[in-house]
């Protein structure tokens, strides 16, 4: 079975998670946007599904998959549906229930890391809303970043096992080491700062970056590294001061 | 079974979604902190699970519910959990999937929703970020209403049926009437003019307001009125200029 990716060919965005599921459960899937236009890739392949010229359910935006018949959007809906068969969720109801709910969270958290470099719009390039991200940043590092990691710390005190679902190794620790990634990218100084209340946390993207296959694929090209064009984005004015 | 749901007794927000479909499906539900905090109910009740005081799943915030031995947060991980259970969503696992991507778009709207009187901090009140509010009000009406609203659209247009997943009644469309209500409290103006583009959005909206549970519930003291403390805020100086 192969699952056809589409995302924006030249970040990480909210393509990632759903990238770092089929590459640490090891499935052949096709990116399909990466391939060269000539050879059916390209930025077009994903608007002619965004134009509704394809069958099936209608995706706002990618990231999207199309597995056989489905049309799969919205990043948590399809590690959702992808997890169990790729082996990244515990196959009982609870546990696919506790995994969205954490997913939905990291979400959460990521579309504010987005909002600090876009509070106003995201029609506007950052310069035309440099003063309003930096006050919103700073409420970002020093309200939302200990409320949320603070969150999935005791989460993962909580969870009876070594992964944020317990025993059980889950999407939802693929997610937990992208954003943190994300994070330590744009807010280094921040970051660092606040590493002494997340030992759990910290000791979680370390142990998910060793694992063979995701070791690997970090990397390779297939890896892109962070730019400012990126759902996370380091500007040095957003971050904390020392 | 009583499910208990938790969340601000004070407001709509968040919460409304899961109350619509609640009280659509008829079954017995406790607003738990809409009782006297004498009796158990109150923000007391709410911040008992914040606080990490009970068994189950770690909620970050309300809404949640407390569903036997389950603690599910999010409203978008509440619905996909409760409503096979309601009947408000076909029983396929195709057919949830679309459900949850539908739902998580929704989310996505009522939180760029708020972040309109919300632009720089949640910490902050209104009248602190009111210049930065207007200038992100202006960019939801007229680039991300018509985005968000015109793809629903679409998928009504394409859905095949009567609502939004096609023949089946869901919650998502529960969730759309709630979206449209919230955005018809907080921007008259604008969604009165981008009414044209969207008459299978605004003739679904009467239809959800029709059914006979859901118009009871609406005529009640159960369903809070709108405010200003509320998700979706109405302040004219944000709405579109006629």
């Amino acid at each position: 079975m192969t699952i056809d990716l589409y995302y924006w060919p030249s970040i990480q965005g909210r393509g990632e998670f759903v990238r770092l599921a089929l590459e640490d459960a090891g499935v052949d899937y096709d990116d399909v946007a990466r391939r060269p236009a000539a050879d059916g890739g390209g930025v077009a392949a994903i608007q002619r599904y965004l134009a509704g010229n394809k069958p099936g359910a209608l995706p706002l935006a990618p990231p999207f998959v199309v597995d056989g018949a489905h049309v799969v959007a919205q990043v948590a809906a399809i590690l959702d549906h992808l997890a169990p068969r790729l082996g990244l969720v515990p196959d009982d109801a609870a546990a696919r229930t506790r995994a969205l709910q954490l997913q939905l969270t990291i979400a959460d958290v990521a579309a504010e890391a987005h909002d600090t470099h876009h509070p106003i719009a995201v029609s506007l390039y950052y310069a035309q809303q440099r003063d309003e991200a930096k006050r919103r940043a700073r409420h970002f590092i020093d309200e939302r970043i200990p409320k949320f990691l603070g969150h999935f710390e005791q989460v993962l005190a909580r969870s009876g096992g070594a992964w944020s679902l317990g025993d059980d190794f889950s999407y939802v620790d693929l997610s937990l080491f992208q954003l943190m990634s994300g994070l330590d990218y744009a807010f280094p100084r921040a970051l660092t700062a606040f590493a002494p209340k997340i030992p759990r946390l910290r000791d979680l993207h370390a142990r998910v970056a060793e694992r063979p296959r995701l070791a690997a694929y970090l990397a390779s090209p297939r890896r892109l590294p962070w730019t400012t064009h990126d759902l996370f984005r380091h500007y040095p004015e957003l971050d904390a001061q020392p």
